[in-house]
Order: C-alpha cells, then structure tokens, then sequence
C-alpha cells in the first residue's frame, strides 16, 4: 500500500506543491514564484526543508525544469514512446526520500525536449480525464503538442510561439504596437487565417506593421493579429485536426485564444484542468516506484 | 540640363551621403551613423546644413526612413506598381532645395510597405545592373523581396529574418546559444533544409534548442543551424527559383548566407553594389524632378 507523497511541478519560474493523500486527493497545496530561475543548486535542499515544514513530511516527487542541467541536478530524459512505467523507471534519486522525474526526449528526424508536460499529459490518462489515445495541446511561453497513443507518449512538438510574442512585444519594430490584451475577435481571426499552414511567417509578421501604417488594421486590433497570426500558424502546424478533439491543458485568456484557434482549424477542444492532471500523474508514478510496491 | 545632387540614403541607424555629378558619377561620399533614431525633426535643417558644407552647395534628395512619421516629415507611400516616373511625382519638398523620395506601398490582399529599397531597385534597373523585368533580395534587419516587371516595382515582400535571429540571440531560451558566427556549412545548410517551406517555423526553432541539449547539434554549430532555420524560411516562401536568377543588394557574411541559401534552392544569385544602384537612383529621379526638365 502506497502512502502519501509531495508532489512538485518545478519550473523556470513558478512552482506548485501538493500533498497528496494515499487514495490521490490533494490534502493541501503550494503556489509561488520559487522557480529554477531564482535557485542554485544548493538552494534546494533547504527549500524542499521548507515545503516539508509546511506541507508535511512525505516523500518528495519533483517534475519540472528542477530536472534540467540549469536546475537541482539533471536527470536524464527517458525516450519517447513513453509511459508511466518508463517515467517511473527513470525517477532519479535526489535526497533522503526526494526523487527527480525524468523529463521525455525525442531523438530521430525530428529532436524535441519536454519536462514536466509528461506528467500532465499521461496523469491526465491515468485518471480517465482524456482517453488513452489523446492529442494534447500546453500553451505557454513554449507550448507543447502531446499525441499519446495507448497510454504511451509517442510524439510530441514544442512551439515557441509565447517567446516570440513576448519578444516582438517588448522588442524590435512591433513593440509599442502590441501591448493591447490578445483578445478572440475580428482581428485575431484575421490573423489566425494568415498564419494557419503559413509557408512566410516572417513576412506575415511584418505585416502587422504595414497593416497598421496602411489603415488596414487598427492599432488597437494589432496584439489580437499578431496573436492570431503566431497561434494561427502553430495550430495550423498540426495537420488537419477536423474531427479530432484536442486535449487542452491549459485555463484563462491563452486558452480561450487557443479553444478559438483550435476551433477555427475544425478541432474540438475539451479543457483539462492541468492540476488535476498533475497531481493524477505524481500519484500513479508515485505508485509505480520500487520502494512503494510493497 | 541637370545639374549636380546630394543623395542621402537615411536610414534607422546608419546614413550615407553622395555627391553626384551631373552624368551619376560619386564625387564624394560620406557614412555615418547619424540615423534617424539619434535624430528629432529639429535635427534634420542644421544636419542637411552640415552635409552640404561638407559635400558642396547643391540640391539635395532624400530616401529611407527619414520621410517617415518617425523620421524628417512624412513623405507619403506611392502604390505599388510604380517605377520612377511614379517616385518622381511622390518626391515631397521639405525645405529649401531639399525633397524626400517617397516610399512604395502594397495594398489588397497583402500589405507591406518600403523605404529606400525602392531607389536601389529601381535604380539597379536604370543603371543597368539588373535587366527591366528582376528579382532582388536586400538582407539585412527586415529583408525585402523586390519584384520589378517591365521596370516598375510589382509585388514585394518584407521577412523579420534578420530581427528575430537578433531577437533569439539575445533574449529567450536561445540567448548563449546563438553567440557564434553563422557560416555557410553542413549545420547551416541543414537549417535552410529544415526552414524552406516549413510550416512550423516556431516548432524548427525550438529544436536548435532540442538538438544540442540531445548532442545533435554541436553548440559551436548552433547559431548556423538556426540562421539556416530563418534564412531558409525567408528564401522558401520565394516560391519555386530554380532557374531564376536573383539579384542580391548586399554584401558580406550576411550576403554570402544569402546566396548559399538560394543556391540550395535552385536560384542562381547575381550581386549588386548596392551604393552603385542607389547613387543611380537618385540620380535618375533627379533627372525627372519638373525644375529639372528644362
């Protein structure tokens, strides 16, 4: 019989932490801004001191970036296809009863990274919140593209389309025009119909500048394009999705975005509280680990 | 007759001066880095002022980003198409004995807009450096794309190319990873292969990323593989060029990826001296001014 664990999703610049009960049930929960950013590795030992200070004395499971070189210490990605069971294999030892989930890598034609997102995507299978042949969707600063097959992670994509918005935004010729809210409307549409299968991103981002100078855009309608054109062409990155429902890890204004964008291309989106999917996840992998099958 | 010009090409952060003879020929030249972003309005009479004491008393004709709303006083688009004569009706008298060349914009199902691309290119054409019906590429910060058909600007394109690798090499996930030169070579020709005609440009760049965390890609070839990532993207979306010839305005490291960038895609690349095809230009314009037609 498994008993409780503290669950961790450690990343660049948040963190959460749970207790959670033996059956699963989050008896208590952590959120600050405790990320990897503001931590040396000998930063952690005292930290994860802390959050057993406040949340109780219980194994510790830590998913996230905490796993990267720029983190605690590094473990090393399991291969894609992946399931709990291979995660669980590769759970790397940190401390005194505080292990380190590995993150997934995707070596071949294509080269890809995820840390964390693992986690969500096959937690949110094991507690029957998506089905095991699933397509996820994470938007966020790199926003992950999941396809689980048979419970097994089997491809996945990461999109830096949070980055670059953030980027053009703050920097370079389009900053000052986009710093209106991103908002489902006329405009973004627009623009998610001129990035959708884009062979010219580069040039369709320009073309927010030209719209405006030209009359053809409104300056207040330029976050909502601009937006458009970047989630536009990362939806559009993922094939024909008409019929196919998208699993979307995410809540507030990025995922309406996203729900729009998705819908546009013909998907179907279902939201999945992506806490709930964590949590689900620390406590199967939890259960899968050697110490606990006893 | 016409008589002699100073052509000033002022731009965002760098300004060229020329004086031309009656025939075209450079008399004299200056390059500072007087651009419009060190300059406000007031700067601009005591400025010309400078550069005619410096270059001789004769009128003086201006291009680039000095006509626009952030620069001298607007000198308003002309539409696309337009060839000289077009320019030469647009040429807005700023003071005395001073005009500025009027920029090309393109309306309708595109937009974009230039300023001072238009006088290379055109210019090209009138020197003959380039036949009336021509292809240009013009790399730099924002890369134009210069369709000219029976010597008047047709269709042009404008690619973030040069901004976003600016971007991605200092801030974001890349930023250390992209700090050494670009260069023509296997990683780089392996970006252009997974840039041209990509789709899922935001998903390439996060596998530079990617690459070298899973040793794919060696870090000292990092910033090659994703300048050919964004170069190809830029040259791919040209549609088929096998066969075509393109005339590139540059010179330099950028101009060398350029063309190694439109080998790869079947283009066969002619180089212009960009200072010759602006001098032209001017040149000609000046010849077309109505207080010079008699």
């Amino acid at each position: 019989m498994i008993g409780e664990v503290i669950a961790v999703d450690w990343g660049t610049t948040n963190r959460r932490a749970y207790r959670l009960a033996a059956d699963g049930r989050v008896l208590a929960a952590i959120r600050d801004d405790r990320g990897i950013l503001s931590l040396t590795p000998a930063d952690y030992p005292p930290a994860v001191a802390a959050l057993r200070v406040r949340l109780g004395d219980a194994p510790v499971l830590i998913a996230g970036m905490a796993g990267s070189t720029r983190g605690w210490r590094e473990a090393p990605y399991v291969d894609a296809p992946a399931d709990l069971a291979a995660l669980a294999r590769g759970v790397a030892p940190v401390a005194h009863d505080v292990a380190i989930v590995p993150g997934v890598a995707l070596r071949g034609q294509r080269h890809d990274v995820m840390r964390g997102e693992e986690v969500q995507a096959l937690g949110a299978v094991a507690a029957g919140l998506a089905p095991r042949d699933a397509l996820f969707c994470q938007p966020g600063t790199h926003n992950k593209w999941i396809a689980v097959a048979d419970g097994r992670i089997h491809r996945f994509a990461t999109a830096m389309t949070g980055e670059l918005f953030a980027l053009l935004r703050t920097h370079g010729i389009l900053s000052g025009m986009l710093d209106a809210a991103a908002v489902d409307g006329a405009a973004f549409r627009d623009g998610v119909a001129r990035g959708a299968g884009a062979t010219d991103l580069l040039d369709a981002l320009f073309e927010v500048r030209a719209r405006v100078l030209l009359g053809a855009l409104s300056p207040g309608d330029a976050a909502s394009f601009a937006s458009g054109v970047l989630i536009g062409a990362d939806v559009g990155a993922r094939g024909d999705l008409a019929g196919r429902t998208v699993h979307l890890l995410a809540s507030g204004p990025l995922a309406a975005l996203y729900a729009a964008a998705i819908g546009l291309r013909g998907g179907d989106v279902l939201a999945i509280d992506s806490e709930a999917a964590f949590t689900a996840g620390i406590h199967a992998l939890h259960a899968l680990l050697p110490g606990e099958a006893q």
